[in-house]
This record gives structure tokens, sequence and C-alpha cells, in this order.
């Protein structure tokens, strides 16, 4: 198979920038054979400043350096320091942005500069971070159809469970009524626990904390914001939705006791912060869910069931989060651009 | 948005074809814009003969003749008694074989030629029958490929429940590794209803048969033949094995009394009967499976499990059956070639 070189530039160089680095090392070759596309990272950044090399940077190396001092402006010969990610993207030659820079949910900033300048630029884009699509879905949507170019977000729900591209791929010609869906593995492993091993709310949000699955400061994940920009991505883009992050009504999981979580289970019920888009409203809040039933997930496990018109319900169940399994479905968004273009 | 347009020629008008026929009239608007798509049938055939006619068939039309008459030759002008499938294929104008005919898994005959001759003529081709990919996947896949034609099954395995081009696309990048469902909506209802009711299998079966959800000869499903066949497909198409159906170890739900059930559910288990392919095996036999776990669904649910080498374990639900459903993942494919000839 002839394959086309596809250059990335990748903006953030965290667990998700680095699970891609991984993911791209690993299967570089296999992409050729199968998709006829050669990956070539061009470019990476981090608070440090980059590394930008036009013929290709070396990725273990890459990921060797950002162990080692933590900084990816040390990257041998093409480190640079004090640059921010739009100077980089005027640097580096690239022919699709993956932006993966911490998400902010106030401003959707610097991702949404970073991104609108790179489609201005003609080029495509994949993101995992929320930031901007549940503040300006429609700036980024028609940014890319003035320019032409693709833009992709699977990683941005869901971490690696499919939901954007389910949707649009094997359900296409089904309309989407309405969706409901555990959408944030760190509420759910706290509930699971506290239903598992009668425990209240903190301690089991310490030990969480502790494990690494709650971060230090957990108030986007407890009181169920990032469920909330997710269900937001999700009526934007499947059911084209115009909403934001305000139209949704939200209630967190830390004024759960351990008391209502066992009085729910004698009754046959599990108690799970559940994102839903149904009738024109968006809601996240604590809600009863019968044990047994799909929505019974336990620990870091998220599941979404859209309501379709022809196919009824279907249903996905999968991991949430983490590096590899994010960087997954950002492989995913990258390979239907790179087959695309290939066409 | 221009739209091109894309001539069907549907062989079998029984569930499955006229359910096509009802999505299409339903949904023809809304294929052109979304998709740019004009689809359009220019041939149906049944047992009795066909109705051909280049500038399209009035679907309506031909559902209300159906209906009526049970012949789709009695449709209007354009009805032809007394010719087989192959010679359709020879009168049809079309772009697009949808091969809807019944499964017939001794021989996949006539299905086997109908794809066969329609690949060589320069078709693309998507189909829901079992039969001939259960038993000659790689003399399709390797037509398909010396004629550059498109071939897509989606309807073949798990009905409406995305498997297929959920792997393909949004799974890309992937290597599944080994998969387990429950790919039989009748099976999963009886032992569903011998959980919950306590009943025996033979009044379960007969009771499922008076619903129609089981056949008057029930054998390929309660001997998991059926399943047998859909864990091939997968197997071959998925994991690129090369097995077929003779490859399938396998053991049905007949043997199974409500003691059994009753025992497995006084442990926590339900009994299900479960499709595997690991390791290089292949295997229906009934199994146990956790209550709470997602392989507990009830009824006539599908389900299955993919597990992968970055997304972990990846998990879907659905119907896995019914018209419309089964029509809706036909569309998909219709959908997804279309597009790909619009490019």
């Amino acid at each position: 198979m002839t394959s086309n070189k596809m250059r990335l530039c990748v903006l953030g160089f965290g667990a998700v920038g680095q699970g891609l680095a991984k993911v791209v090392l690993m299967k570089h070759e296999e992409l050729i054979e199968k998709y006829g596309i050669d990956l070539e990272i061009t470019a990476i950044s981090d608070r440090s400043g980059a590394a930008i090399n036009p013929n290709g940077l070396d990725l273990q190396q890459a990921l060797d350096t950002k162990e080692k001092t933590g900084k990816i402006k040390d990257y041998p010969e093409y480190g640079v320091s004090g640059v921010d990610g739009v100077e980089v993207l005027d640097k580096a030659e690239y022919d699709c942005l993956v932006e993966a820079t911490p998400t902010n949910i106030d401003d959707g900033q610097p991702t949404q500069t970073h991104i609108l300048k790179a489609m201005n630029d003609k080029k495509d884009v994949v993101t995992s971070n929320k930031g901007p699509l549940a503040l300006n879905f429609k700036t980024l949507i028609e940014t890319a159809r003035e320019n032409n170019v693709k833009f992709r977000f699977e990683a941005s729900v869901g971490g690696t469970m499919p939901v954007i591209n389910l949707a649009r791929e094997s359900l296409a010609g089904n309309n989407i009524h309405s969706v409901q869906g555990i959408l944030n593995g760190t509420t759910n492993y706290i509930l699971s626990r506290m239903a598992n091993e009668g425990t209240e709310y903190e301690p089991t949000l310490k030990e969480a904390q502790e494990l690494g699955i709650a971060e230090t400061n957990p108030y986007q994940d407890v009181e169920g914001l990032d469920a909330a920009c997710k269900i937001v991505i999700i009526a934007n883009s499947l059911m084209g939705w115009d909403v934001t992050l305000d139209d949704v009504s939200r209630e967190g999981i830390s004024g759960i006791s351990s008391n209502a979580v066992k009085l729910a289970l004698k009754d046959g019920y599990l108690i799970k912060l559940v994102a839903e888009a149904n009738d024109g409203k968006l809601r996240v809040a604590p809600m009863l869910v019968k044990q047994g039933s799909p929505f019974a997930v336990n620990g870091t496990l998220n599941v979404i069931t859209l309501k379709t018109d022809l196919s009824e319900d279907v249903t996905v169940v999968g991991v949430g989060a983490g590096s590899i399994e994010t960087a997954s479905a950002i492989l995913s968004d990258i390979i239907s651009i790179g087959k695309n273009n290939n066409n």
C-alpha cells in the first residue's frame, strides 16, 4: 500500500499527549500497512516550551526527556524554551493539530485560541479538551466548516468509550432522541465503593485521591461539572442542539450519605451520577438506577445509552479515562481524518 | 448540498427487505440533506419474481403490493414473474446490491451466487445474510477486493447492535484480542424467562413461539447455530481469522433444566448462551454470567464485549433483531458506501 505522510503538532504533553506519543510509537508500522497513514509528530509543546523538527521528532527521545526533566524544551537540538502554543503553531510544519492541553472550563483558553488558529491556517484538528467545546461549540464547528477542515473530538467525551463516532458512523441514518449516561469515572468509583463497602462520602473520596483516581481538587468531578461538559458536547454534536455549560441543571454527589446509598440498595437500586439530555433539557444529578441494569456499572467505568428512532436503545460501556485509552480515541479520530484525505 | 443518486437492487422482500423500503421512504429527504445521498430502489425481488424499474420503484406501492398479494411480481406495470435473483441482477440497473434473502447455512446459496455475481459486475454489496459469510468469508472478501467494490455486512451480526463498524471506525487503531457475546435474542429471551419465572425449557420455548420470538423450527437458534455463524463472521472480519462454521465447538440450550437455572441464581449467576472467539478457538455454549454484569441482559437483547489492546474492554448492548432495526444497520452500511463514493 502506498502511504501518505500525516504530520501532527501536539500541544500539551501530559497524560494524554504522552499516551499519544506511546501509541504512535507502538502502531507506526501497523498504521502504514492497514490505512496507508504514515504518522509523524513534528512538534510537541508543554508549559516549558516545545520540541520542533519539521522532519519528525524521535518520540522515544521526547518521552525520555519528559520523564527525566519534566520539560520538553530539554529535547536535544530541537528543544525551544519560552514559546507559547500560538508560536508553536506558527513555527511547526503540520497537517493536523492534536490539542491536549489541560481543560479550562472558565473561558476555554488557551485551547480555543489554538484550535481556531489551526483551523484558520487550514489545518485539521483533533482534541480531547472539553473546555471550548462545552462553551463555544458553534464557533468551533462553524470555523471548521468555513475553512473546510476536519474537526474531531471523540476523546473529549467518555475517554475511550466510543460515543461520537459510534453515532456518526455505526448509527448513521438514525436520529438520536435523547441520551443518558454515567460520564464521570471518579464519581462512579466513589459511589460504587460507598455501595459495595457501606462507607461515607468523605473518607471514600480521600481514598480515591490517594489512589490517584480523584484529583487533589476534586471539585469539577464531584460537583458534576465534568459530566456537564460532556453532556453539552454530546447534545450539540449528536442531536444538533445549541447549548453551553450554563444550560445544565447540575447537582453533585458531595451531599450523598452512606445511609441514602444503603436505603437505595435495600430497594434494589444504586445511586449514580447520571447526565441526561432529553426533551430540550440538560441535567446532571444523582439518580437511582436499577441493580442489574446496564447502568449498574462498577468502578471507574462509563456507560451511555443513545435512544434512537430506528435502532431503539444502543448502550456502550467502556473505560472513561486513562492515558493510553484516551490516546486511542484520539488515534481513531486521526485515522478517520487520514483515511478521508487519502481517498 | 449536491446529491448523488445511489440505486439499490434489493433481493429478498421479507422482514428485512420491507424494513429497508420503509426506512428509505421515511429517510429519503434527510439522507439527501445530511449526506448528499439520493437513494433509489430500482429492483426488488421475492420468491414470486420481481419489480424492476430503472427510474426507481414507488416504495409505498411495493409495500402495499406485498401486503395485499404477498407477491412483488404483482407490482403494477413493472412486475415480472418467474425471474430468479441472477436474472434480476442482469435486468436491473443498480449501484449497490442489498442481499436480504433468507439465510441458508448449508451451502450459503443462492445468496453467495448473488453476491459474487454483483461483485464481478463491479457493484457494491450490503448484506444481512449470515450464510455465505459464515461458510466462505475469504472468497467473498477477496472477490470484493479484486473487483475494487465495497462489501458491508453489519446487519448479519447482532441486528442493529453496532459491532463491525464500531470496531472498524470507532476503535480504529486497536487490535481486538478476543470477543465474547450474547448474539442470539431468541435463546436470551427463553433463558431470561426461565430465570425470572422459574419455568422449564419446553413450555418457555412454546410461549416464545406463540409470541413470534422463536421460529416454528427453532433448531438454528436453540442449538446455537445462529450464534455460531455470527461469531465466525466477527472472528474473520475483526480479528483476521480464517475460520468457518465447522470450526465452532457448539452446545445449545435445550438441555438446560429450570433446576440448573435456579441453582445458578442462588449463587448470583445467570445461565446465558455465550459465543466467544479467544486464543484461536471458537465456542458457543451455555455459560454462567454474574448477575449485575453487562452480560446479565434481559429479554431479546444482544451484548458483545471486544477486548482490545489500547481501549481495554468495550461493551455494546442493543436490539439483536427486528425489521426496522436490522434495516437500520443495512442503512448505516449504505450510507458509509455512499459517503465514500461521494468523496
